[in-house]
């Protein structure tokens, strides 16, 4: 709609105005009549087109009524102060002139701008600019919280009120007033953008110092809105020209902050010395802050991320020749800094951040502040690598803050609704107990605001460890959904050891030559252990049945493995064996951990059957010994390691919330 | 979707399960085999009907393969505990008969149900009851705060857990909890109603404590949900019975609670001793907590509230005959409550809550807190009759805090969209202030989450007190939109006075016999009055134009009414004389603080412009003497009066929202 403003005329006065282009002035002309009046005329300079409602086609003078009023408009800004007028005849009769008032106006054209249509580049006076639409036929502009560390200082540069270095500024999304005028603005008017107090929080804005001159040095830009800057006067420059900003987030999508941000740009008339000015045109873009995103399994790995302890060259070993082989980049996080904690998996999870214009990834710092808790911050932040944590004063942290126990699906379609970017997993306690432990409140309420992976919460608590990755992980398929669901699953595992028994290998051992050394017999011999599988093939089958339905998943998706488990004193589950499932997926090829399974014919029989689970999707398993220094630790392969993968090729703005 | 349940059969065992009436089993027959199994058969009693996936038309035995699945569903509740059957026989070939897995089945029928359609009555399984959509297409029940008291303390009942009187049930929510099945559950089954943390703070749940017998005393009702409980194992009571629930709402919508509280029931399976119980099926309903809903001028009035001080007499008198003939009940509130406050309009704001079984009044108590602070709760609040507050323990109450700076308009179509139920309207600061004073943040975030009356921000700050109502109003008409929008205008002001002028009444004087006595030449004659009001006219304007753009106006919707300011020593304005559109409208009666105005022929020239302005409407003006008593004080007849009005026959949840 045409915004409509109300001006004043006077009769035996000559009054001044601006008029902004694309808005219409409305003069009540009865109300400004000397009294008496019966009649009135129009005229005005050429550039002005009128009309008057209620509209007549009669010529003038024409009869002056309640309610009679002028609407007038101007196509293009003016060259000069006060270069148009209209004015108006008060008549008692035909020939009876009453009184005339006239109106001087100074057309302006102003256009706050950005990439409301998100192709990187700046239109102008997008319609759509003011609000916010999902999808691919919506709109709106994109900012990136700067959460990445291109300061000298080494914290975020959303922290710092000012632009460090000139790459600082690809972070940020450009917004560009621009105007058209005479040389100066009539006496006393200004340009101003101003925020709300709860914007002023979320986002920061920068202003290029000087005008038209290529920026030679970042002190060029000087912060004009952001925390306590709720105001700021726009230098007008006259004739036709633009003023460069640059916007950035300063706060992710959260609990009481959906993500979206307005700036305001408002032209103001003064009244009288003494009196507050009046804004009698604003402007209005909106920005949406961009969520950060999980990248689920099926994602190319960009670089892996391991820990080295006293303990782990077994391991590392392993490692180094897996990703030797796939040709990925291993990370090595060494003690001066892990400080001998070596669940890489759990104290951070890698994300990313997009915009039209920029992304880079962002790493998520878990509140389990293990001894690992410095690595993210010290270590991956930095140009172009954001970070984000989240710590609650009022919860404690449990072992389900750990982000072993934050995982995402793969791209799914459940009942015709579409999630693009797959959906996260958390695990909790049943909704039905009444104490157990979860993930802390804070966390959660980040992972649902960011919208565009929306959680499934998951049952976990009924492991010792209590993460998600201890039964489950997803990994890629040429066929079907494009993936598959593996679970862990006790039945699996007996019918495997069962097998073997009917097969005449009931005295083939576990852990051979360890000290743990078991026959399968004496496994399948052991009451307590069946009863206790029982009970975890329940839980895990009550993931399945949300996974199933959350995800829209078929039993054809999900591959049980065969795993065993062990119950604590507190009755909550551990692997029994080297827990096949928690393994690293790069690509093609899984890093498992080594289940130390009985051997038939010189051939571990886990091994072989987890081969011949997952062989006809083309995929390739490596057996990774991490039994010493991760599995008697109550961890595998995926907690101690971690890997950066490549952001999806969909753009979330895209999708249709 | 049909929710489905992963079920597991071992051969060589029999199991016991409990089936839920309306969901799938699903066995996974390969999982249980025996080893060497390649073909299988199935066997069930009636009731139960079955399908194999992959599907076959292939007769028993069939051909076992990893993916081969049992899925099974029942019609009907069992009689009789383990009444039904299904057994899956595994064979080596045709003639070898490898082993059984059997299993009793106990069919369930349960449904928690509640209004879902609105109707006032509750269906039975509602496929829309765990959801909630807006509009005559929409379902989802829906709450009440009982923030009503009926009960001895005087306190809303909502911060009571318990029900003090049978009244206080009609306040509340009907859920059935419906069950089928055998006389008792299966050995160590449990339904289980339960809700999460962030639902407890908002809702309480109440259960007859005696199944089946008429209530005789309130004492059998006794607390299951809320604050502090979380779960509530509920009695099964064998055969086709119901359990019926009371559901409170204790908190309104507000900045972070969306107004949606959701309640589960589950059937808890036994796993083993010391092991947690697994949820095997959860029924979920959904309720929206009713919204406050304000009421503007158009609806009928209920009864009018003013104050009783030792000089307000003469008001006092206008009041009492204006209301005798309009028929309406005048409350008056005596000065042991008002302890000299006279202020009734600013300290509270009535409204109403409605579901579709119930409804009543709600006063929502302002911030403000004056000597009349007592009044809305220790007078108002009863029952049927709500309080509701907001106090910020953080920012300072300022003048904008009075309710009279919180008007709401009637109902009106903008741009296509419709606003039954009107907008809210609050006085606040230019957005581009860079300081002045606001309704503080608690309050007009409370307005926003209601939801129903979307709020528009207007500039009231301009004036001393800085309340709406000194420059605007709303009166019925029988034409256009329903309603015409009063507004104060100096230059309507003006406009009488020059007429007066002209037709040579410039002696006439206002105020005549008081020591204000002043003519209209020198009203007239007076510059600073002349630049102030020029001020009160832009920024009155400005406020036109938000209006008309947020209210979908025309101008011809807008009433002019001749009023003049003046300006204090801080630059805002008061009132010149009365300020006619600070009125009580009660139907067509408007009740208008007498102007004071130079006299023509014995008849106010004030009065008579406004009888003129409104009379076409068929409205009629009474003018109340406020002169002394409230003018003085910088208020007028709307500051010192309140009206409670009848609800909309709209709707609120048929709005499309």
């Amino acid at each position: 709609m045409v915004q409509q403003r109300t001006e004043r005329l006077e009769a035996g006065r000559t009054s001044r105005a601006v008029y902004v282009v694309g808005t219409e002035m409305v003069v009540d002309l009865h109300r400004s009549a000397p009294p008496g009046s019966k009649l009135f005329e129009i005229q005005c300079t050429p550039a002005v087109k009128y009309r008057i409602t209620p509209s007549t086609k009669d010529p003038f003078p024409l009869p002056l009524k309640a309610g009679t009023s002028l609407i007038f408009t101007m196509d293009k800004a003016s060259k000069d102060v006060n270069d148009n007028k209209v004015s108006v005849t008060y008549f008692g009769n035909k020939s009876e002139k009453l009184d005339k008032a006239i109106l001087h106006l100074t057309a302006l054209d102003i256009s706050l701008d950005v990439d409301a249509d998100r192709d990187g580049v700046i239109e102008k006076n997008n319609p759509n600019k003011g609000s916010w639409k999902w999808g691919p036929d919506g709109h709106g502009a994109i900012l990136l919280v700067n959460c990445d560390a291109e300061n000298y200082y080494k914290v975020p540069d959303s922290e710092l009120d000012k632009i460090s270095k000139r790459a600082d500024l690809k972070d940020m999304s450009r917004m560009l007033l621009r105007t058209s005028g005479p040389a100066e603005l009539p006496k006393g008017y200004k340009l101003t953008l101003h925020i709300s107090k709860s914007t002023a929080e979320n986002i920061g804005v920068f202003q290029e110092r000087t005008a038209g001159i290529k920026i030679s040095s970042i002190s060029d830009y000087s912060p004009v809105l952001g925390r306590d800057k709720l105001c700021h006067i726009v230098e007008y420059k006259g004739g036709t020209s633009e003023v460069e900003f640059y916007v950035e987030g300063r706060r992710f999508p959260d609990e009481g902050f959906k993500g979206l941000v307005t700036i305001n740009l408002s032209l103001l008339e003064p009244i009288s010395k003494g009196f507050p000015e009046v804004p009698i045109f604003t402007d209005i873009v909106m920005f949406r802050v961009a969520p950060w995103i999980m990248t689920p399994n099926t994602l190319n790995p960009v670089e892996v991320f391991v820990c080295s302890t006293q303990d782990n060259f077994q391991f590392l070993k392993g490692m180094r020749s897996l990703t030797a082989r796939t040709g990925y980049k291993l990370n090595t996080c060494f003690q001066y800094m892990n400080r001998g904690d070596r669940w890489m998996q759990d104290e951070l999870e890698f994300g990313y951040i997009q915009a039209p214009h920029h992304g880079f990834p962002v790493v998520f710092d878990s509140p389990r502040d293990g001894d690992l808790k410095d690595f993210p911050y010290k270590e991956l932040m930095g140009p172009d690598f954001g970070y984000v944590t989240r710590v609650s004063l009022t919860e404690n942290v449990s072992s389900l803050d750990s982000f072993g126990n934050l995982e995402v699906s793969p791209p799914v379609t459940v009942n015709g609704r579409e999630y693009p970017l797959g959906r996260i997993l958390i695990g909790c306690a049943f909704p039905t107990a009444t104490k157990g432990r979860n993930m802390t409140k804070v966390v959660q309420d980040f992972l649902w605001a960011q919208k565009v992976q929306e959680p499934i919460a998951l049952f976990s608590d009924w492991l010792f460890v209590g993460h998600v990755d201890e039964f489950m992980s997803f990994v890629p398929a040429p066929d079907r959904k494009g993936f598959r669901l593996l679970l862990a699953s006790p039945d699996a595992g007996y019918k495997v050891f069962r097998r073997l028994q009917k097969d005449g290998h009931g005295k083939a051992k576990m852990f051979e030559g360890m000290k743990e050394e078991i026959s399968v017999d004496d496994i399948l011999s052991n009451p307590q252990l069946q009863e206790a599988n029982d009970f975890v093939q329940s839980c895990i089958d009550w993931n399945r049945d949300v996974l199933k339905r959350e995800l829209g998943l078929e039993d054809a998706d999900i591959i049980d493995l065969p795993i065993l488990f062990n119950l604590m004193k507190d009755m909550r589950a551990v692997a029994y064996y080297p827990d096949m499932v928690n393994m690293i997926v790069l690509g093609k090829n899984l890093g498992i951990p080594k289940p130390y399974g009985p051997k038939v014919g010189g051939r571990c029989a886990l091994e072989a059957e987890m081969c011949s689970l997952v062989e006809g999707l083309g995929l390739s398993c490596t057996f990774i010994d991490d039994f010493a220094s991760y599995h008697k630790l109550l961890g595998e392969v995926h907690c101690g390691s971690n890997v950066r993968r490549e952001p999806f090729a969909y753009k979330w703005w895209n999708m249709k919330l």
